[in-house]
């Protein structure tokens, strides 16, 4: 079977990990920063050493296309360049290098191809300095007002728009990826769970992207002195926070084991270690690809009673999404070719959201996935095997073909 | 019985009240700040009025002295003026303002004493713009290190020392209180808390300050994204905290039910909704008058497993102190008086700590506690009604006048 070179991608690999370099190993590269916008410049280069011609559209999202053999409407696979503050050098970057990789593979090669093959980078997926995340992908699904994402400040104050503005990238609204001249997503990334390492898998088969609800909790207590107080005259809104915690954890953990949930923020209030807590927030974050899971959640978060330890409680939906299905055809053609490579593979939902599943409104999209080590991401140890990349390069290119060729 | 002057008391308040007023009927004075400085220089005014020598130490602490009859060390009443952010108007002040009022009747009604009395002002009581709290008393009682305490920085990077320096308040080293030339104080301070209000009491005899430990909790646990992460793979360092505080109340409530004990400050990293925290922390402050109690609040805290839920997990003593005991002889004036002023009183201990309890390491010491509107404190609402501080105006003058006769 054709692969793509792995000496090539090690190289794409190194060199894009220096865009935004920090000490440890990991890389600071925020949406449409100067290193960002290095890498760019450097993948817009690479791209047109390969023929392909480039466009933007006015999100600033980049497709480079060589050309097919028919007028056929384009297969895309990417992701996205940009990383949180001190990320590593796999989440979204490999998505893209993958791309480029099998590009380069299909030029070198002479491999022939019906449709057009366009690699994809899409702006600002992570939402580390713009809020919010997949901005653009959800702008052009018509998830976002993309009014409202042009106001969205970066801690500098400076505004979304203004970095797109100021960027170079900005193009033509009619070059957004559109049904007419678009008919398949790929998108290679890595697992960001520790999943397909521990099950020794070198490939997840991404049949979707799970369902998940997001609620915020408020305790309201009495703010009193920690010398003062009697503990039955107490409204300390952290204990009661800590066992509505507790409570959750034992009626969640009745679910279906699957069910991931996270209390990931809480915030206390005045938060001063002789003062009585008031107020205190915490969010709590489900996912599951079954909405009847999902929906077996929200009414364990519905009784929680309204007052617990004499405090207030109450909650609010921050935000949810249903579970995305991927295109079952495509998921079908990465089985396959995981297969026919004599990889190891799982099929699996995406806990994480991506750009892919606001595409799969749109066109036919499925997702590759590649093991994480030890599960970790969005730190400077996020860290994929060459070898697991290669792999997953190699799918990703097989699969296109076979899109080609339906 | 003599008493003081309740409208002259009143007006006091009220004008110390301007200092530093904000619009919810609180005031923010911080130590040395400009409302601070003012409030100083309206205190000196109206203590030259009454015929008093001012002097100030090192440490800018005030001694307002009116000349006794006799040769002898001189009795010392007063409390602090700084607030905290968005303090209220009792909390410190009303200790300066009964003790000026005292003076101001023994200056008016021409009473006899053999003893000077002095009205003291402690410098930066609240710690609130310079740690730590009760700086200046606590230096001069070596608790703290002079040097260390000049070099402790504001937000705006203004060290004590240089606002020390600045105030025109700062004076000699041999002012500072000693044993020869100062033989008691009584410091009247609001209660800050709801137990005076709750059991109906005018006066509170405070007989001490309560033994305290104050100590921090660290959990370390792995930072996984919420999505990917399956529940039996993870490392949640906010769930481990929330069952040790479970724990701990648990295992405190089967103590004795005088002792308070508060979990006050938590902080969680990286705080953010769809990352599993991996690191929090969190203060228990215990506080009991029998150092046998705090010895078994001690012991559970070291009974709590070195790992919870897979997370490891630390204390540490964050700092402590032993409980203080006031003089008996002038708890036994401060009762007698109340009855024979025919107010209802109790006798308890002071939760939090105030300047006298560093003072009673020096000379003779003890307090007088009148009731918190609603246990509040350190808040806008703060409030104590007229009628009570009068009532421990009266008791403190009585107080003074009979350690001077003694």
């Amino acid at each position: 079977m054709i692969t793509c070179d792995e000496l090539r991608l090690k190289d794409k690999i190194d060199t894009f990990a220096t865009f935004g370099a920090l000490d440890n190993g990991g890389i600071t590269r925020l949406s449409l920063s100067p290193a960002a916008l290095a890498a760019r410049d450097e993948f817009c280069k690479r791209c047109r050493t390969l023929g392909m011609e480039i466009k933007t559209d006015d999100m600033a999202n980049i497709y480079a296309t060589l050309k097919g053999d028919e007028n056929l409407p384009a297969i895309m696979m990417g992701s996205h360049m940009d990383s949180v503050v001190q990320g590593g050098n796999y989440d979204g970057i490999l998505g893209v290098l993958t791309a480029l990789e099998a590009a380069e593979t299909i030029v070198a090669e002479r491999i022939p191809h019906r449709h057009p093959i366009t690699v994809v980078v899409w702006t600002n997926e992570e939402g580390a300095r713009f809020d919010p995340a997949m901005m653009s992908s959800g702008v052009i699904a018509g998830k976002f007002d993309k009014k409202l994402m042009l106001e969205s400040k970066d801690k500098e104050g400076t505004t979304f728009g203004e970095a797109l503005e100021a960027s170079g990238y900005m193009g033509d609204i009619k070059n957004r990826l559109n049904r007419k001249d678009y008919m398949a997503l790929v998108e290679l990334h890595v697992e960001q769970g520790p999943v397909l390492e521990a099950e020794e898998k070198d490939i997840g088969i991404v049949e979707g992207v799970v369902g998940m609800v997001n609620y915020e909790f408020t305790f309201i207590g009495q703010a009193d002195h920690a010398g003062t107080t009697p503990m039955k005259y107490r409204k300390d809104a952290l204990f009661a926070a800590a066992n509505v915690i507790r409570y959750l954890h034992d009626e969640l953990d009745k679910l279906d084991s699957n069910l991931v949930y996270t209390t990931g923020r809480m915030n206390v209030s005045p938060n001063i270690h002789t003062i009585i807590p008031d107020y205190v927030k915490f969010t709590l974050d489900a996912r599951h690809q079954d909405s009847k899971v999902i929906n077996q959640v929200v009414e364990i978060i519905k009784s929680v009673p309204n007052e617990v330890d004499r405090c207030s409680v109450s909650c609010k939906e921050l935000w949810s999404r249903k579970t995305v299905a991927f295109c079952e055809e495509f998921v079908d053609f990465v089985e396959k070719n995981t297969n026919e490579y004599g990889y190891s593979s799982m099929r699996m939902y995406s806990g994480p959201g991506h750009d892919a599943q606001f595409i799969a409104d749109i066109i036919p999209t499925t997702m590759i996935f590649v093991p994480s080590q030890n599960g970790h991401s969005h730190c400077e140890k996020e860290f994929t095997p060459l070898e697991n990349c290669f792999k997953g390069a190699n799918v990703l290119l097989q699969t296109i073909l076979d899109i080609d060729k339906k």
